[in-house]
């Protein structure tokens, strides 16, 4: 366990090298949910998590030999870029191992920092192997994104500096992966304001701590995605696990659609965007709102790296779930024009379409009828019924494919 | 005209309700460009643009007598927005007229403010009309989003804020629309800094400024969209127009495409929402980095407000151009099995089908030989030569579609 004192010391070595960023109360969340929602923006960092904190507090504690030999850290993801990032601005030789299949933006935004960055290694295990054989043949310092002391105590500033601008807060909620960013910042949450309550938050499909936490001993499903990558580790290490043990008040679970709306939010609300891991903790408020009900919470907005790949797929499976855009299937005469007269109803709706199937073959009830699949673009979540009522009342069976 | 003082004056009036949003220096987008790149986050504002300093400013103005009897715009954007919100703080009645076809979430966004919305007028022309006949009969105050010199000022306090916080910018770079925003700012900069350069950028498709600007008399092309719909002003004001002549130094241009790629930028390296018209300033500035290289130059992110919608498409759009969705068309023999064998080849090399269209009848150059067209997510951009290669070894005909 690390003490009080390090998450103090670690603030003082990493200051004016990381951001101090900004705590500010989102009034239109706390509209939305009757909490009085603080977002801590560690997406504001440079490489946009609050992990540069840890891994540059690791740095700092080095010896000049150790800095001198190198470091090595498994990771495709936050860890990777703070790690590479602070070591090339400290001179520090930077080996990063990922994956063999990791997305070359994620290489790229690593490698742009001068890190020597290798792809070793199908599955975890066998990364894992990779960077500890190289480790020992080139004798480089290995830096775990959690199982650090060092690590855990810079991620405790987050912690410091939530409830060094807004003592007032009641509660302060907070993603969990490895655990190390709730480690150290619940110990320093609670060492300045004692009464504060710390609540962690993982993805359903990887709730490894959650499970330990509430004592169940099974383990969680063997899940093989989630769009919180950031916070998808199997397990916690000892020396996590017995922080939150010590200093967590609960721990809660969110679901992939839970997350995945969060990320929306954050974007459509407060221009902001954070990956799946950084809106776990706002998705956690939304989903248990009446536990915080008229409370101040801080809720930290962890990390803002997401693939415009995914960010992509995930807004448009938003604008599904909002209405914005609709499948409909409707049945047209198989005569010539049909088709231009039913499309002639959407355009006066102002439905836009953007895709269009027209097949005769299959699944029409008779010979003289043709299905059309639709998708459209709808300007707000009621008008689907508004073109299903125009439809029917043009004498068209439609219906919406889900 | 309005005079300096006016803008220190709006500045005193609106502190403390108007955000005094933070300018950055951007590390990554200065390595990008060679320029040293300061951005004006107004997309932080509360309603996620710099119009509230202008409305604001406007309606601390007016008497108590004008205030209780109300006030009307025309705008389906970020100055409704700006007035409905500032209106129902001050307690003044706020009428919006907007285009009738107007997407709903513009129109939910000005209503949550408490704002009356009223749909009228398929044209400008006809939204216009509307509004005037309205302001008449109802003796509203009609507040027009740039033809004013009392919210010219207000807009001017984004050129004090910028010069106030960072004297040594040697540029500034503007969206310009009606031009309300750049008319302030210029006058407010070139009187803090006076060898400032303050350059405005228009979106091609509409750039009747830039054109009065550098004289030329034509009308600009009647344009009929732009991603930058926030400075999609068919004219000036001969209020604006005369501030533009007078006090900036030059007007350019951004393409559509120039502009969707700095929404991309921003929100990929920046984390941050940016509209079309909040973007036009840096997208001039990787267009005309040269002329900048190695200077101070403050860009002002005018606006996040842009439809989910826009940006799901827009992020579409930015996958294909950086070689991330690939549309591919492959030559198979039309017999059992050939579609397995050549996607086989396509998940060794880790390229996700998200669409494939197989077709028999047309374009085949040979009966025995059907087409296949794939949308391929890719890993990077060089991974589509690396599965053309692979395609053409394995004995397959295969062609990019643009």
């Amino acid at each position: 366990m690390i003490a009080f004192g390090d998450i103090l010391a670690a603030a003082q070595r990493i200051e004016g090298s990381v951001a101090r960023t900004s705590l500010a109360k989102s009034e239109t969340l706390s509209a939305l949910t009757g909490v009085n929602v603080f977002l801590k923006f560690e997406n504001q960092q440079f490489t946009a998590s609050f992990k540069e904190r840890g891994a540059l507090n690791r740095l700092l504690t080095m010896t000049a030999a150790q800095r001198a030999g190198g470091v090595v850290a498994m990771s495709a993801g936050n860890h990777a870029q703070a790690l590479a990032y602070h070591g090339q601005r400290l001179g520090v030789p930077t080996v990063i191992v990922m994956p063999r299949h990791t997305p070359n933006p994620k290489v790229e935004q690593t490698r742009v920092f001068g890190a020597e960055v290798l792809l070793e290694g199908a599955t975890f295990d066998e990364t894992l192997g990779f960077t500890k054989r190289l480790a020992a043949e080139r004798e480089l310092t290995l830096i775990h994104p959690f199982d650090d002391p060092t690590v855990v105590a810079g991620q405790g500033t987050v912690g410091l500096e939530i409830t060094g601008d807004a003592p007032e807060m009641d509660a302060l909620v907070v993603p969990v992966g490895g655990g190390g960013l709730i480690a150290g910042t619940s110990l320093a949450a609670k060492s300045t304001v004692p009464d504060i309550e710390v609540i962690g938050v993982q993805a359903e499909r990887f709730a490894a701590v959650c499970e330990r936490f509430h004592g169940r001993v099974g383990r969680p499903p063997a899940a093989f995605g989630t769009v919180a990558e950031g916070i998808a580790v199997k397990s916690p290490s000892a020396l996590t696990l017995g922080m939150i043990q010590r200093w967590v008040d609960d721990m809660v679970t969110v679901s992939e659609e839970e997350i995945e709306s969060a990320v929306y939010t954050l974007l459509e609300v407060e221009k902001t965007v954070a990956e799946g891991a950084g809106a776990a903790a706002l998705a956690a408020v939304f989903k248990h709102r009446e536990r915080f009900l008229g409370k101040n919470v801080a809720v930290v907005v962890s990390g803002g790296n997401i693939d415009m790949m995914t960010l992509s797929s995930l807004l448009q499976r938003g604008l599904v779930r909002r209405g914005r855009l609709v499948r409909l299937r409707v049945e047209l005469p198989d005569v010539p024009g049909s088709l231009s007269a039913m499309t002639a109803i959407l355009g006066e709706l102002d439905s836009n379409i953007i895709e269009i199937v027209h097949q005769r073959a299959f699944g029409a009830a008779s010979v003289s009828v043709s299905l059309v699949d639709l998708t459209l673009r709808m300007r707000g979540e009621e008008q689907a019924d508004v073109v299903l009522r125009a439809l029917a009342s043009a004498g068209y069976a439609a219906q919406i494919l889900e």
